[in-house]
């Protein structure tokens, strides 16, 4: 005899990203698939220092049970590091909840907000594992186009004025996976606005946001306006396997999260709060920690892009990121990525097919390339290996 | 405006104990509410010896994404272990997930299990944090009677034969959280023919088993069948606050749990889970560890059960458990035992009524007393001040 499943999930489709990683194992394949962050951007030297004192001169307390919102040494860093950011105080109780990377995140707020049928607006092409963790509470996605400005919030506002009312609205501002837009400042406000006028609540997800490569931040949409639960994490300035981010958000909205990330795992790694918190907490460390990581993704950036505008001319287009780890590119002869793709690893070389970050899947001429991993030299080299699958096809 | 939240949140109750905590944080209050593990019992040296051993010479990987079922060789001293428990070959790949602690497999299950309204089978009193994570799923809960040889599975037999059909079964066999009990050798195969005959799915939680005082292990309800999904955790026998614990189950339920986990968290900690199997993989350190660790447990529960008996004589019941952390008793002259705890908390003495671990949370006579953190001198005076309590009643 056989089991029988829950109806929601017939919703857990697997990550082609996490399917495609498999392949990508194999020796001499270089791949642009998944978003890993590069290894030599890991401070494992200062995480060291900190592991060998917190377990050598804090005492059980750092391996014990702790409270389910976070340590207090990490939401007293959170507190600051936002007060500052959002221009408004931010309290270390009942506003802040650390969670087990910001994936967590979105799997709480799905749960503590959506009943089967709720309408849950999102960009296309989306993050991936926000619609794999959303999308088991069985809600209906309002898909909104974003552009190169990120999400087009002209199209939401239409929407809401015809009576669409939306358990919450969810987007990445800055560096976007997979689009690499940076929503404009405009479109913040008006984002904002439209949460005030007619009560939305918005979860804005910014993992990427300290990776910008030129000009000034952008102030978040939680800036603008209290309805936001905002997201972050350590994995992409610091170190994913570490598995801690945080949220921010209405202490109404914060209660629920609370209880449902008790229900959850009971509290995020004592150990794993306490180190990132005595590492980031130096005087200066994240300022140095950027200037340190932030080049090396420019130049990466900057490597992909000119390779891939020498090798394949107008076969491409793309806009240049901002910031962040993604290209996110058209190839206006070829109608279905899928096929692109299966040249490609047959050349050496891999990506995610477009379709990956649509709700529908349906084939489409897009991919994403993350150039977050390999060197520039390697970089040049994919993009050369890609030009002959795009040959192929 | 406010927020709405999902139907389900009604069913997200905070935890008595939690709340509890805070009320015990209070100088010179004696708890005996909270279970947590006794802070020597952690292996601080050995937890910083390997964590630098791992940021030292291990490279990046060790803070790198990784596998959502868990680190390879996290997942083989898992496999060997269990080949050896349960007396058949348990693959790495397939039937193991790793979780962010215990409490995380219940919600992982519950969610790619139960659709609202489906039956649920728990044991009564029941593990509330089991109650918490399934309870946001809706089920309609079941509840067998256990006693002091754990759940009368010939009661569930008797409503199986009627015609119940639940989704899943759960049990904790050895040192029951509240109740101390362990399911007796005849009652666990009894569960195990049942699950084969009528196609059940047992989870069974076995966080306490490694902490027995007297006789030999019995043989878990999963080496008598394959229909189990069964869940186990460091948080006992090493430390709570690295969350890492594990699921072992038929490779059909442990590919939906991945993929549930992989929307829920990615994976667990990678840097937790490497610090944890080197801890464990040393040879003969398990055994070690449970030589130090079992004899505190064990006096810690002889001390309060003398100290009970001896200043309460028969004003209070209770059978003395083979292990674990808790004693459960049963007040004959107090119907209930939150009014008995508004005197405790004001003697000086905390503990938990026993409606906290009933589904319908109705007032009873029972309370549950934890030994793990006091001293056997600390818990002979919060005996003393539970007489003075009861003696207000």
């Amino acid at each position: 005899m056989t089991y029988t499943f829950a109806k929601r999930t017939t919703g857990l489709r697997s990550s082609a990203i996490r399917d495609l990683l498999k392949v990508t194992e194999m020796s001499d394949m270089l791949s642009l698939a998944g978003g890993l962050p590069t290894p030599d951007s890991f401070p494992l030297a200062d995480l060291r220092r900190e592991a060998d004192r917190l377990l050598g001169e804090y005492g059980p307390r750092v391996v014990q049970y702790s409270a389910t919102d976070g340590v207090t040494e990490l939401r007293q860093w959170i507190a600051d590091e936002y007060t500052s950011i959002l221009g408004r105080p931010i309290a270390v109780e009942g506003e802040i909840v650390v969670t087990h990377g910001s994936q967590q995140a979105l799997d709480l707020l799905a749960k503590v907000l959506v009943d089967p049928g709720d309408v849950v607006v999102s960009e296309s092409p989306a993050y991936l594992g926000a619609v794999q963790a959303i999308e088991l509470f069985e809600p209906r996605f309002e898909v909104i186009p974003g552009d190169e400005h990120g999400m087009q919030v002209e199209l939401l506002a239409e929407r809401l004025e015809a009576g669409l009312r939306p358990k919450f609205v969810y987007v990445v501002p800055n560096f976007h996976n997979p689009s690499g837009a940076t929503m404009s400042l405009e479109r913040r406000k008006h984002l904002a606005a439209l949460a005030d006028r007619y009560g939305l609540l918005i979860v804005e997800d910014d993992p990427y946001g300290a990776i910008r490569f030129h000009g000034d931040p952008l102030p978040p949409v939680a800036s603008f306006t209290n309805r936001v639960v905002y997201l972050s994490t350590f994995s992409k300035i610091v170190a994913p396997g570490v598995r801690v981010g945080w949220m921010i958000g209405p202490p109404e909205v914060m209660g629920w999260v609370a209880r449902a990330k008790q229900a959850a795992d009971l509290h995020t790694s004592t150990f794993a709060q306490l180190l990132l918190a005595n590492v980031v907490g130096r005087d200066g460390w994240l300022d140095a920690q950027k200037a340190r990581i932030v080049p090396i993704y420019r130049d990466r950036c900057d490597a992909l892009s000119d390779a891939l505008e020498s090798t394949l001319g107008d076969q491409i287009r793309f806009h240049r990121p901002d910031g962040g780890m993604f290209l996110w590119s058209t190839f206006p002869n070829i109608a279905d990525t899928t096929a692109l793709l299966h040249h490609a690893l047959q050349a050496g070389v891999a990506f995610v097919p477009g379709n990956a970050f649509t709700i529908d899947q349906a084939p489409d001429s897009k991919a994403r390339f993350a150039y977050s991993t390999l060197s520039p030299n390697l970089l040049g080299e994919a993009a050369a290996r890609l030009a002959n699958a795009v040959a192929k096809c």
